[in-house]
């Protein structure tokens, strides 16, 4: 029977409260670093404009990197009782150092603080993410290059078409991966912006330097106008999310053609047998478990900016609780996307690809219009040719062969992963991950 | 009673082909501008590698320019019977020349001709956007500077918090607009590379020159990999709806706060009257139809790439007929943002505000946090302060002047617009559009 | 250059206009039948309590008849200059009998005229959708009956598994059908419901009987709280479009299913030649046009529930403009579902099977699970006759007579297609579609 | 830097294992205690087809239901290194019975488990929902009752229009209640559907008693065709999630509703103390923040269709394991909702209205219509009338007294919520809840 709530006072406030901490407080792990970093670059600033002795940020800094290592560790806990991770840090500077410890809360509000906190670790994970991108470009372009020779039949509407390569079939996802990352530098770009000193989303009346925390957390710019930095809560979670789910959209389409390429009707690739699954008496089954995992992972991803955008989407300007909301799907995102990354990187690093594809005479056909243009190319009229080639076939006479002598950017014999590498580079180099690492590695150093 | 399909071979026929064909003689009117630029380029390409005499090149350019013209008077129209733009070209061509009409589709497949059209007019559309952004932008740097000492109150909840401006409103509004641009633009660059040459998505043995086509159409590089290039379709629609999206997000909102500040009970703004509808009996309803519809058509956007995802995700990579439907909703989609862009820069240009809001004794509380930090700046200790004030409001004895002195970057006393106008000034430097126009000029001008 | 719209105030206007109306001339053409229905029913109910004569009844009872002969036959418009469906019968009215043609808005609003009209309409769209699925059902069964001693392999993760068949593989989709009917019926049952009297959505001073024109129009019920039948707007759509999507994603899958199927590396189903497209000098290809097509279309369907919260979505109760969009998307949904019924209907119909598909040896290995079990009912311990059939694999020994004989509920060789079409019969008498169509007859013959 | 996950093997295969385990051995713990059920049926079953002998099922009953009980009281626990349910399940069965313990599994796949083991739990959450979903409408009944004379002004486009009262208000969510349960039943029926015995999807060569197993657990009727039985998996969680979706929609629009009319701008309502949040010194706030967090949450739960759609769709026929992570973002929901409908029963229970709003003058206009009825009502022709109260209101002379005569159904003097409850009532009758219950007791006292 569903409980009568309004019935048991001690047992309502009790259940309310637990709906309204939510999961704020396992999800408040994430930000745990991130705010103490972020409460390390305020006081440092308060100092400045006369708000903290020089005495008070001496203290204040030193506890806080003690709370900084304890996070790093994994040691660091938002205790029973505790709501937040805001009240926790505050609740052990007040413990060491008796009311000082209130200080760190002068001239922002929680509102500002969560912004701030979800921008650093957030930029900090675009970083990770971009970094495992990367890496798996990197092992697809090597592995373009190895298997650039061995060719496979292409598809068009699953019907076997044309000539394609390994060459070709790597190289497609590691540009894949070049314009995705375009999108998590956009994403990169607007959450690299410092919302520190919006307060409760109209500033406040204190004379804060928020230029001097821009830069001591090695910010590209300020969310300059107040109202719009509470206004990026929630749309920087679902342009981040946009980024992610381009990334994930290249990944799913990856694991899509090898877990179909894994079938017995096309047995194209090999996946290393510690990603699949098999069965004693059906030995020929290798169920590619961790690649329909991981695309399934990603799928879910691709939905992330859909459910962001139903929480946020037709709220007025100013703060809402809703938003916390956010966090439980946002925050775990990232660890998800990477853990793709990392399996796709391996899968793809140790793949096996079968070299004997075109021994099966099923896929003689996709050389019928290499052979029509080879006709054409030595004088015969295209139409000529074109009819020979249909009449050569339905007399079962068609051959070829089984090479192709494609020369043209970008074609089997010309993949152009050098020009790849260097479009990626191009981004990569777009990033300022430089000055963010630096400045934080100068904060904790004050 | 359902129709019996199959009893009726010649309406049989008649069905599929209806069924097949679908929007697709619409929606290609989209796209025959661009088709014909497409073709002059690759018959430019093809004629320096020996595919086409100089007298074949000179021939089809002019009639490809004469139907350039009568596609941007709004004259080209798809035949009855004709499939697509590209039939009709071609028919229009081989009307005029014979068959030396059908030679622009040597080297080249429907598939990178169809993907070209998609990139050409995506591309001209971001950038129309791109501008009617720009101009909204000004418009509300304008409306901020002019208002930027009318307070207003601040909400948290819904509920009336803290001072706030217009001048802050509708900075905040300028300055997101300035982040949506950042996805525009990556957009732009995941589009603004050419997939001329891929073919069925497999490449050709032509010895095409990809490079000459990607210098001649003003793209900023090549989608190199052809198997990547192919499977683009889809991805680049996706993309370039999440930057719509992010735009069509921050009008959304805008117009769910003017409506609500358009309500009896708030009475902030009033809308221009040709953009709200009344009634004779009830003199004061001003609806605000027009910033409604507005919402509406930018939250439909929102879910655009939702959309797309679910027609394209998990396909195998190559081509699929479903990619075509992809066409009758991404299309339009540029209209209707345009649209929404142009009525909200109308009426944020005309938009009256209400100078007298805090003459309502409502809003004094407002001022609480105001003066607690008043009193703590002229030495009171924060808590004393803190607890003054609150005794006072239940008093009824608050008082306080109705102004603020913020002045922090990007507070009520400090909006930095010149500092947001450099942000959007930088974004807006990022586009290659000049290239782009420049490039389809000489084009045209061959 | 982006129109500067406020210069010029004719072209404002005109634009303003245009922004409104939107496409709503176009999509009342789907609901003018229905408008008119729903006027006869106000205008009879509205004589019964006085507000009419019996003569002003007869001339507009008359008339009305006359303009729902004229929708039905594709002849009625709403010409230019006139807003909607509503002003345009009104319009009609006038011009033939004076003043009086204006007394049929006594006592409703627009709103409550436009609810009605769209759960008329949609009401009669689901029966069509329901016949329609009612057939596609019959096809399946009977090509399940057909080919139930077809074999064919059972994939688990895309892996050759286990002996299935096309019985199965029919039947499969027929049940699916029902399942889906449930939900048809639910949003049957949401739609069925008599919104009228609602007015704006606060309901009126007129002493309306409501229960007469829910009698009068046949519905099951009232929406009897008017705040809630406004409130309906959007809601409805939203549900009957989850019933659109589950249909929607039946057919969807059964199109990967035949797509894939049809593919050389399965050969499994032969799909009809006029539905699918071929390459004269790739004889081989059956690109599967029409069901990728349908596919695509069925997907893009399954987003509509999203795209209509994402406008619906947090808005207050109390009718808003938003609403509208949703009618351009809504509306042209019900025939695009029937269009890919049809098309599936007609696929299905005409499919054949490939009834050697088990020749191939690859496949051979579905019945090591029969063998073991086979062995185990022999006596052979399982884990004896298990191990003994996987070194028979490994050995190259293994053989299995081709043969199957499963013989519980729903398996190879009891399929079960009479209970699940009593489940379908059962649920297709659940539907009051008699009642709906007798009442509007009666009405019609007033 | 991201980890190197091919450098060591022991690593991989160790972050292999988490990956593919991911979060089954949490969520499985919501499905032990019907997984023991379902062990429980399906033995029973064995025993009648010869596969059991009466004392090895009496064994296994025994302990199964010891088990059972451990999972009633929260003591089952998936051990280390035991990867899902049914493995600890069996795990505890081999220690107490040894091998016997095994045959369990006898004529069953892990397939059919799972699938039997969601459904179990979800028509038992299905029936919970059902409850809490009653009792918020008997709520919301009672206050529409006991408000039903309280006036308030009515809405359209956020503008004020004309008279409603808190007994359409709280009445209208109770009746979008009803509508809401017909999809719950939907899913419901759906999802009462027997799967057992469809094994790896495929069925068997046991002589399974499916009809017995179906009639021990009390479902309605079986998932006849195997196929289909493992087609549901994903689609039913899709299609139960439209009816949590229907709800949260419910419930979210009415948070909306009373947040709005809990801020300072309307103070319609008063929400109760515990479920507001204020500030000492802005004693006029009373954020409502465990509304906020109900809105945001049912507006995550309104996307649960899409996300899990983008993880099934387009995935041909047969399992896959991408299925698994489906339950990640299922199994939750069901007491995320419940959560959300104890909250709002309670709100809705100890919410206070305003029963002076009307004071305002501001809200005389919502009677303008009213007037004009009335001066119609008396004799005077409409057009006069209408054009005598708009001269009146220009002129400030606009006078009524605050009261409204509705006496059609559904209207403000014509509440007919006991028409409401009866439709209530008549949803509630159609769900087998009882015959569920008494299965699964009988299957227990066995």
């Amino acid at each position: 029977m569903a409980q009568k709530l309004w019935e048991k006072s001690t047992q309502v406030n009790k259940d309310i409260e637990n709906f309204t901490v939510g999961r704020d407080r396992e999800m408040d792990l994430y930000l745990a670093k991130h705010d103490v970093l972020g409460s390390m670059a305020h006081i440092t600033m308060l100092e400045s404009i006369g708000l903290l002795t020089k005495e008070e940020l001496a203290q204040l800094l030193a506890e806080l990197k003690r709370i900084y290592v304890s996070a790093e560790n994994g040691q660091f806990v938002i205790e029973e009782g505790v709501e937040d991770v805001h009240s926790q840090v505050e609740l052990l500077l007040t413990r060491s150092l008796g009311d000082v410890g209130k200080k760190i809360h002068s001239g922002r509000s929680r509102n500002d603080q969560v912004l701030l906190d979800l921008k650093l670790f957030t930029r900090t994970q675009i970083r990770e993410i971009a970094e495992a991108v990367e890496e798996l470009f990197h092992v697809l372009i090597h592995q373009s290059e190895r298997y650039k020779d061995v060719l496979m039949p292409g598809y068009t509407h699953l019907q076997i078409a044309m000539p394609s390569s390994f060459g070709l079939w790597f190289g497609a996802y590691a540009e894949s991966l070049v314009d995705d990352m375009l999108f998590l530098q956009a994403a990169f770009k607007m959450c690299n912006r410092n919302p520190l000193g919006s307060a409760a989303g109209y500033g406040s009346s204190f004379p804060l330097d928020r230029t001097m925390t821009t830069q001591l957390l090695g910010f590209d710019s300020l969310n300059y106008n107040v109202v719009y930095a509470q206004m990026g809560r929630g749309k920087m979670e679902r342009n981040v999310a946009f980024a992610l789910a381009t990334i994930a959209g290249t990944i799913s389409k990856l694991a899509f053609d090898a877990c179909m390429f894994n079938s017995q009707n096309f047995g194209f690739v090999k996946l290393p047998d510690d990603c699949t699954t098999g069965s004693s008496i059906m030995p020929h089954k290798k169920n590619p478990d961790v690649f329909e995992l991981t695309r399934a992972k990603c799928n879910k991803l691709q939905s992330l900016p859909q459910q962001i955008m139903m929480i946020a989407n037709n709220l007025p300007s100013g703060y809402f609780r809703d938003l916390q909301i956010i966090k439980e799907i946002f925050l775990p995102a990232f660890q998800e996307l990477k853990d793709c990354l990392r399996m796709t990187t391996y899968i793809m690093n140790e793949i096996k690809v079968n070299d004997h594809i075109l021994d099966d005479d099923k896929y003689l056909l996709i050389f019928s219009v290499e052979e029509v243009n080879r006709l054409a190319h030595e004088g015969m009229p295209f139409r000529d040719a074109y009819k020979k080639v249909g009449l050569d076939i339905e007399a079962g006479k068609f051959a070829h062969n089984k090479e192709v002598h494609h020369t043209h950017e970008g074609s089997i014999g010309n993949l152009c992963n050098d020009e790849i590498s260097a479009l990626m580079q191009q981004v990569v180099d777009g990033f300022s991950f430089q000055e963010m690492e630096e400045a934080e590695k100068r904060l904790l150093a004050r």
